[in-house]
């Protein structure tokens, strides 16, 4: 049946939910063209200023999932796990956790995305290793998945198309900001990608697009009962992002962080977070009973250097130099280098997220706009983080820049991300707080 | 100083106000094609969920009235008045109203808007007078100004070109109702087309846009705070549009309606109707001291003859053949008609303008699409009308249509729109509400 796209806007607007019939709809013939940009554009308005239920939500997910392929991950004879962060500064999560799942015997066959605006993109970080290529067909990608049990690709074309279109055409209107919106982008890629168990780790505070801790637990509650709806294991886990994650952010500085804790180092809370993200794709998958053996099999096979070769295994079947791990910056070099010295003596009393992100992209490591190139060379290093105490004159962080503008312009965001006083910051709890999978844990 | 359009979008949904400047911007980015439809669909949305304050609609307004050609009727000579329905079911009284204010000495320089939807134009109807022109240069209406004193011509392209193009774009995508965008929509155009007074007819009820009484008074005070600020003498009447106004609905039937009016005799609710909006437009004008006397001046020269000269005047002006006005019908013959008649004896207790006006469109009198021919003939003539007792068999309304499928689907209409049982209608005022000119009645 067709409809008229106007009246939806308006009974959607009125707060009137639209039938699974009419979101069905909706979905398919604007991914056909048959809607244009413009009313499309109004209804994405009109769900930002009115909402959807939750029911809708899914209706909505479940429609843009099935608007292109389907992968079928059944038959690889191993747990399928997938794992997707809200984005954030300095976020390697998926660079640790992955391999750590893959070597404990889940199979991650991951899609991941770009980054944009301040916040990384697992895939650009990928591409800073020599060689390595994301852009996968499904038959490469699925058979990675069988032969080496992980596998990180660029979001494929074929995969949710509707969401591709959708999610352009919100970037372009101002109608980004929607929970339903965000929980049917986010759900209907991971639910085309086909595992059977999802975990999510919902980012909270400056850095991240949720900046409340009420709000990051309505989205991943959404996130949650659409994809179990959908017949997935799902969990989340929401995490802080008010501070950077770790001290390493850009891309090839990135890997190497992860690479270090991947080998028993590296900073604390990249660490943590990591293993419990592990922990839960592995509870997950539903290879132990509970999170406790889990966290405990992750600390496990990271401590043996299982996780690593795991890293190191994808990284040449998606024909990158495995090597590359081994030098400093993955063998990149900045054109230019600076450092953010602390103006006075004191305690870093704040080292804002957002702020740091905006640092790295001045320096060259992210997009002002899709398409634009990024230098793999390029972020930034804290030496010092919250909390630490500093002398006047001394390094607080090291920026490498592909420009002198960029250096100039990275240096003069962190004047504003990071502040300097005789306070200490506000402690702050990593691990905010958990949606374990129905029967998990 | 350039703006981003989504920024723009995201303020307006959380309720912000918007500057002077970002307006202005906004609406002269859109005029000239650099903001596209898409991102302006979602703005005119959040307006639609979010409102305006009246500084703001006032914003919008002038910068919409300023996009293209402001008329100047100040070398005229004569008092210049304007005069502006939201639209009806039988809605003729510019028809009416104009000559009488014309010959009383005011100068009715006057664009009009044709049909769409369930209510009819003025242009439309003025153009079943046969050899009459409606598309006027802005040299040709101005000269007619002066010469005749009384000018009704199509919208010209030149004035408020920017509501011609966000109307376009409110109709493709659902964002037509909102009260600040209507009122800026038609001051706009009022404000452009350069008369110092402004008379402004806000229907209410089934066959108008507002459907309550509390809307149109809403829409009503918008409007006229609007028109005051652009430093223009504005008055409004709030008039009931339940019932078709008068017995004749259609182009040629309305023309001979109103002739019939300005000749002394037809419908008592036109006449009325007619004589109110005059006598406001002559005190808007200026021309008497107080409302009593100008509702006795317009009577003197209904009764005269002057206003049906005044119309002949305007025709003969517009290339228009005024003898045509003695004709049954303007000289038009209906390919088909037909007769609606009672199934039953009774009272008619419900005869509803919207049923009505959807009758007329069945039959050919108006457009489903923007574009689509119309038929001078075709209309609905009601032989009796809410009150009024009917025999069962005996005829009801009169139905002249252009095919015989146009004129089955009128009678079908009609079947909904009149209602004959043994309950007498509602008594409703024709005139429910007036706000006089600041400083008039």
């Amino acid at each position: 049946m067709s409809h008229d796209i106007r009246r939806l806007s308006e009974r959607k607007r009125r707060g009137e939910p639209l039938s699974a019939e009419e979101i069905g709809w909706l979905v398919e013939a604007y991914t056909a063209g048959v809607i244009d940009d413009a009313p499309m554009a109004a209804w994405l308005m009109a769900v930002c200023c009115s909402g959807m239920t939750d029911e809708e939500t899914w209706l909505l997910t479940d429609a843009m999932a099935r608007s292109g392929e389907m992968l079928d991950l059944s038959g690889l004879g191993r747990p399928t796990v997938d794992k997707h962060s809200t984005g954030g500064v300095g976020d390697k999560v998926t660079l640790v956790a992955a391999p750590i799942a893959a070597a404990c015997g889940a199979c991650v066959a991951k899609m991941s995305g770009r980054g944009l605006g301040h916040t990384g993109g697992t895939i650009d970080k990928l591409e800073a290793v020599p060689g390595l290529r994301t852009d996968l067909s499904a038959e490469r990608f699925l058979a990675q998945a069988g032969e080496v049990g992980l596998v990180v690709a660029a979001q494929s074309a074929s995969l949710a198309p509707a969401d591709g279109k959708m999610y352009a055409l919100r970037d372009a209107t101002g109608t980004v900001d929607s929970r339903a919106l965000i929980a049917a982008s986010i759900m209907s890629k991971k639910i085309a990608a086909g595992s059977a168990a999802i975990v999510l780790d919902v980012t909270v505070g400056s850095g991240a697009f949720m900046r409340s801790g009420d709000e990051a637990r309505a989205l991943a509650e959404l996130m949650v009962s659409v994809g179990r709806r959908a017949g997935r294991r799902v969990s989340a886990v929401l995490t802080d992002m008010n501070a950077p994650l770790g001290r390493a952010v850009g891309n090839a500085v990135e890997v190497t962080e992860a690479v270090a804790v991947l080998r028993g180092g590296g900073p604390d809370d990249v660490r943590e977070v990591s293993l419990t993200i592990a922990a839960w794709m592995l509870v997950a998958a539903g290879i132990p009973a509970s999170f406790a053996e889990a966290r405990s099999m992750a600390e496990k096979t990271l401590a043996s250097g299982g996780a690593v070769e795991a890293l190191a295994a994808m990284i040449e079947a998606q024909g990158g130099d495995a090597d590359a791990l081994d030098r400093p910056m993955l063998g990149h070099s900045a054109r230019e280098t600076g450092e953010w010295r602390a103006e006075q003596s004191g305690v870093i009393s704040r080292v804002d997220a957002r702020g740091v992100g905006y640092a790295a992209l001045a320096a060259g490591a992210g997009r002002r706009r899709k398409g634009d190139d990024i230098d793999p060379a390029a972020g930034v290093c804290l030496l010092r983080v919250e909390g630490d105490e500093v002398e006047d004159g001394e390094a607080v962080a090291q920026v490498m820049a592909g420009s002198p503008d960029g250096l100039a312009d990275a240096l003069a965001e962190l004047d504003r991300a990071i502040v300097i006083s005789d306070e200490l910051p506000p402690t702050r709890a990593l691990i905010i707080d958990t949606i374990p999978p129905e029967d998990g844990a």
